[in-house]
């Protein structure tokens, strides 16, 4: 197995509330094989999709039920703690619901936590060591 | 903000495990910048993270409880419907839990799922419109 991701599809309630939230106020562009019904972004060599969270569920033969923690979070980051905190303060004008401000971290790096509207979790980091951006 | 992802970090009950799952069953590398806290791998221009579900709840200041469907998939795509069969047996062969057997699916593509020690989920897919092996 060769080792690279294609795509992290996040389960949605409404795909027009979620496209509002990333190509509004993030400011992302959907791929031409986006639709009404699923939504692709180009990230790098892989691409972010957005799908109806139901959906997702029957496509994978699970139980869509569940609540609390999902045990994932999506790092998007910037290079320098001054792009962090642009970021930051650009989201919150927008009125993105900021889980936690950046500060430094234990890890020698500088980071904080936004949710898009259903929850899901994006780290906002600058990191010294790595260059990811 | 630019459209990239940098890591997907995934919350997992013990990092001993989630190596032992992810290099000697999938077969990653890990960076060198890993250690026994956390762990990750390179995944073309991002990587994929693997921290202790607490600790990544710690670190973005949310409750850790949570159960049931974490409205995420993690996609990993193979050149050809064969490919996935392919990986597909390896998997089984190597007792890794299958969640749904590839198939033909809705969207014109071929693919199935599987969980990694944690339950996040893995879809290994064929998609004949877009190339993102």
């Amino acid at each position: 197995m060769k080792q690279k991701l294609s795509i992290v599809t996040l389960g949605v309630e409404s795909i027009e509330k979620s496209k509002e939230f990333y190509e509004v106020i993030l400011g992302f562009a959907p791929t031409k094989d986006s639709n009404e019904n699923v939504v692709f972004y180009d990230m790098g060599t892989m691409q972010l999709g957005l799908f109806q969270y139901e959906e997702l569920a029957k496509d994978a033969g699970v139980d869509k039920e569940g609540s609390g923690f999902r045990r994932v979070a999506i790092a998007h980051n910037e290079p320098s703690t001054e792009a962090v905190d642009a970021l930051f303060a650009e989201l919150k004008e927008k009125q993105v619901t900021i889980i936690k401000e950046p500060e430094k971290v234990f890890w020698g790096g500088y980071s904080g936590y936004f949710s898009d509207p259903d929850g899901h979790l994006w780290e906002i980091a600058y990191n010294p060591f790595t260059d990811l951006t």
